[in-house]
C-alpha cells in the first residue's frame, strides 16, 4: 500500500485540528482595543499549540517523505497518534482560559506525553515494516532527541503541581528541539 | 472516471467527522485534575466513535485501493455512506452526555447499522461496475464478516432496551472484528 | 495552469460544507427516543441540504474531471461558486428551526438560485478558456437542464410567500433533475 | 523535498478557514426576511473576509506553481502566514459584531497587516532556496505592490481610529489590487 492516502487524511485531520482551536477565540463584547488584553492567555495557548502541531506535521511531512510503503499496523499507530493530537485543542482551551494553572497545565503535558509516545510507536512500527537498511533506522539512530522530550514531559507533568511556570519551560524546551524538523532525515535524503 | 477525487473529498468529509467530535469536550469550571472525572464517559465514548472511524477509514482505504473505476452510482453510495457516518457525532455525544441510557444507545446502535448497510450497499455497487475477475469479488466471498456484523448490530439495537453495557459489548464485539483492516483484500493484492 | 489544486481546495470546502451542518443538530436533553421527534425537521432539512451539497459535489467532480486548464477568472468563478454553497449551512438551519416557515423557505430557495447562477457563470467562463472543440459546449448544447432549474427556483421562491410546500416541491424537482450526475458529460468522454 | 504536501495542508487550512466563518451567523429568532436586516453587518464583513482569503488562496496557488522545492524554513515560514490568517475569522466576527466600531476594524487591519508581512516573508524565504534564475525573482522584480499594500494597511490602521470607512476603504483598495491573480507570475510562466 502506497503513503499518500494516509498522508492526505492526516493532512485533513491536522489541518482542521490546528483551526478549530480559533473557534475558542470569542470575541469580546467592548469594542476597544484593552477589551483584547484579558483574551491575551487564550492567545497565547493558541499560539504554543499551533507551533505545536506545526512541529508534528512537519515531523509527520519528512517521517512519510521516507516512508516507502505502509501496512495495517501503520495505519492504526498513525490513527494512535491523530488521536492523542486532537485532545490538544481540548487541552488548550482550559489552559487558556484559567490563566496557567496547574491542573489545566499538567494536562496539557499529559497529552503532549502521550502525543511524544504515540509518535514513537508510529515510527517504530514504520522501521518494523521496512528492509534492514532502511535509511529512517539510520536517520534516527538511537533517537537521543526522542528519549530527552520524553524525559522533558515527564518532569513537565511532575513540577506543573509545583509550579506551572517551570512545567511550560519543560514544553517550551521541547519545543525548541524540535523547531527544526529532522535534520537527521533531511540530511540522510541527501546523502543517499 | 478515476477515484482519486472520491477518496480526496472522503478523506475530507471522514477527517472532519472524526475531529468535530472534539467540540464537544467542554472545558470543565474547575482546574482541578478531578474536574475531569464526571467528561469520562464523553471521552469513552469520543474513544469509541474514534476507532469506529478509523475502522470504516481504514477500509474504505482499502477498498478503494483495489477499485478501478467509480461511476454515478458509486459516487452516490459514497455519499450514502458519508452521510451516515456525519450522523456519528451527533449519536456520541447524545450517548456521551447521558451516561449510556438506553434510548441513546439504541439510537446509536442505529446510525452504526444503517453505516454497515451503506457500507454494504457501496461494496455492491463497486462490484457491480467492474468485471466478473474483480478481485474485490473473490476477496469478499460470502462475506460472512460483514453479515455477522449486521446481525449484531441487529442484536446490540433490541438488547439495548434491556441492558446498555449488553448493547454496547455487541457494538464493541463488531469493532475487533474489524479492527484489523481486511486481510481479504491485503491478501488478494498480494497473490494478484 | 492545472486543475488539480483548485479541485483540491474545492472538496475541502465543499466537505466542511457538507459537515459542518451536522453542529446544528443539538442532542436533546431527554434520553427516549420519542425526543428525537422534535428534531425531525432538522433532519429532514440536513438531508435535503446533503443531497444539493452531493449533487453540487458530483457535477463539480464531472466538470472538472474535463476542465484541461484554469486561469485567473475560473479560480474566482470557482470560489463565488463556493461562497454562495457555503452559506446554505446557515440557511438549512433557519428552515430547520421554524418548521418551514415561508420566510427561511423563501431565502433557502434565494441560496439555491444564486448558487445555481454561479455553477452557470462557471461553466461559461470555462468554455471561453478553452477551444472551439471543447467537449463541455458539445456536451451542455443549449444547456436546457440549466435554464430549467433555474426557472423552477424562481418559481419556488415566488410561490414561497403562498405555499411553503409548493416553493418545497419545486427545489426537489430541480434536485431529481441533477441526481443523475451529469449523463451528457459522461456520454461525451465516452465516445472522446 | 517536493511542494504537494505542503499545498495540500495549506488548502486544507484555508478551506476550513474560510468556512468556519460561516459558524458565526447566527439563525434569527424571527422567520421573516427583515430578521435579516440587522445580520447585514455580519454577512458584508463574511462576504470580504472569503474574498481576501480567497486572494491568499489565489496567490498561494500561483506562488507554489512555480516553487520547485521546500525546506524546513518554507514550511515555517508558511505555517507563519497561516496562522494570521488563521485569526481572520475571529476579526471578522469581532468587526461583524460591532457594527465597524474603531478598536475592531483597527484590529482587522492589523491581522491583515500581518499576513501580508507574512506572505512577504514566505516570497523572500522561497527565492533564497532557489537559483539566481527562479522565475520568482524576475516576476516580483521590486514588488512595488507589496510595499504599496504594506503602505496602504498601515494608513488604514493609524485612520481607522478616526474614521472606520476610510480605513475599510484602505483594505478595499489593497483587495481591488490584488484580487486579479499575480499576472506577473502568469506571464513569466507564459514567457517561459
Amino acid at each position: 500500500m502506497k503513503t499518500n492516502r494516509l498522508e492526505a487524511f492526516s493532512d485533513g485531520v491536522l489541518a482542521i485540528i490546528i483551526t478549530i482551536m480559533v473557534l475558542e477565540l470569542k470575541t469580546p463584547e467592548e469594542v476597544t482595543i484593552e477589551a483584547l488584553v484579558p483574551l491575551l492567555p487564550v492567545f497565547v495557548s493558541y499560539f504554543i499549540s499551533f507551533i505545536y502541531l506545526g512541529i508534528y506535521w512537519n515531523n509527520h511531512h519528512h517521517l512519510f517523505q521516507i516512508t516507502e510503503k505502509v501496512n495495517g499496523k501503520v495505519l492504526w499507530a498513525n490513527l494512535n497518534l491523530l488521536f492523542w493530537l486532537s485532545l490538544i485543542p481540548f487541552a488548550t482551551s482550559w489552559v487558556g482560559e484559567n490563566h496557567l494553572e496547574s491542573g489545566p497545565v499538567a494536562f496539557y503535558g499529559f497529552i503532549l506525553l502521550m502525543a511524544s509516545i504515540a509518535y514513537f510507536i508510529l515510527q517504530t512500527v514504520i522501521i518494523k515494516h521496512h528492509k534492514e537498511d532502511f535509511i529512517l533506522r539510520k536517520a534516527i539512530g538511537k533517537d537521543f532527541k526522542g528519549k530527552l522530550s520524553t524525559a522533558l514531559y515527564i518532569i513537565g507533568l511532575a513540577v506543573s503541581f509545583i509550579n506551572s511556570w517551570a512545567a511550560i519551560a519543560c514544553y517550551i524546551i521541547v519545543a525548541i528541539l524540535w523547531i527544526v524538523p529532522d535534520k537527521r532525515i533531511e540530511q540522510h535524503i541527501n546523502e543517499a
